[in-house]
């Protein structure tokens, strides 16, 4: 290529993000130059105040422009909940159902054996410090259905169990609008066995 | 959300690029902040040099940090040789095959009854001062292979036959590791015409 080396790096840095790849990268690089004003700028601007301001919250582990964070500094949330999940993409998406109103434990990974991913890899010791607080009445295992994510709610269950808290998982089953045809056997054979009386 | 508004700002404007959506935005802004020296901050650096040192060349439409731009000022290039295109995006795609060896002029567009797009909104008026100048003998007319492209080829054409200069187009067919079978009738059709013998 024969652009300018500015040019280059933007594309290259951009191309490294998930889900981007060197072509979406260069159209983008392209559409904010030739926007440079309304949206190249803007953008700079956005990202050096997140550079900038965004820190990770230390007691939760959420990323926010204040420590603690916003969501552990609310008085509203209520503080005997705590729902601990895998990374803060997690926690947004727990937040965008407004159904929740505790607080969060962002683990920041899985137990992983192949990624040599270990406890002490992950914010759980942290975690087991705010049980011992006390305050924490119910723990609600939100970590994926995976493979990793479920062998990192039982660890997690195995060593909170001596503190005599109620540990809950997320309810399996069939997606609101799922269509039975396109399911995997797995999550029909769970939604079958979990079938609730009407 | 709950997160800080720096991270819905940066979400919001990396939405906005072709190719990334509200879900896609957001997994790149927490990408970009779990690495946020390696990534983000050189991110934020090529932006800003790319915002501060890129310009359109006022010559063929390139864009480049010098202006006129690098193709424009490279000696080595032909300068009988033009080949007309889209936009800045087909000139890398030319670039990128390393055989065309001349000059370039982006056009901004194309010409488009329904967006309003007329031969004033594009780059046309200094194309013919271009051509006006004596030195260009071949004018590779390499705008897609859309209705709006070849209209605006064709167009180009009737503007430019006065001057007594060979136009050329890109030719069509099978694309390298194409199958037949999923090609559409219309390349099949052409590349059958165009047949070449052995």
């Amino acid at each position: 290529m024969s652009s300018a080396k500015e040019i280059e790096d933007s594309i290259h840095l951009l191309s490294k993000l998930p889900g981007l790849g060197k072509r979406s990268a260069r159209r983008a690089v392209l559409h904010l130059i030739n926007n440079r004003n309304l949206q190249l700028k803007p953008l700079i601007e956005a990202l050096e105040r997140t550079y900038q301001s965004v820190s990770v919250c230390k007691i939760c582990g959420n990323i926010d422009s204040q420590n603690p964070c916003s969501i552990c500094t609310n008085p509203k949330k209520d503080s005997t909940l705590l729902c601990v999940i895998e990374d803060v993409a997690d926690l947004w998406a727990i937040e965008r159902s407004h159904i929740y109103q505790g607080h969060y434990h962002v683990l920041g990974g899985v137990l992983s054996a192949i990624d040599g991913k270990g406890p002490e890899d992950l914010r759980i010791a942290s975690l087991e410090t705010r049980v011992k607080e006390g305050e924490i009445q119910e723990i609600i295992l939100a970590t994926n259905a995976t493979v990793e994510g479920q062998t990192t709610a039982h660890y997690i269950t195995d060593l909170l169990t001596p503190y005599n808290i109620k540990m809950t998982r997320l309810a399996q089953g069939v997606p609101i609008g799922g269509e039975l045809d396109y399911l995997d056997e797995g999550t029909l054979g769970t939604a079958l066995q979990a079938r609730r009386s009407l």
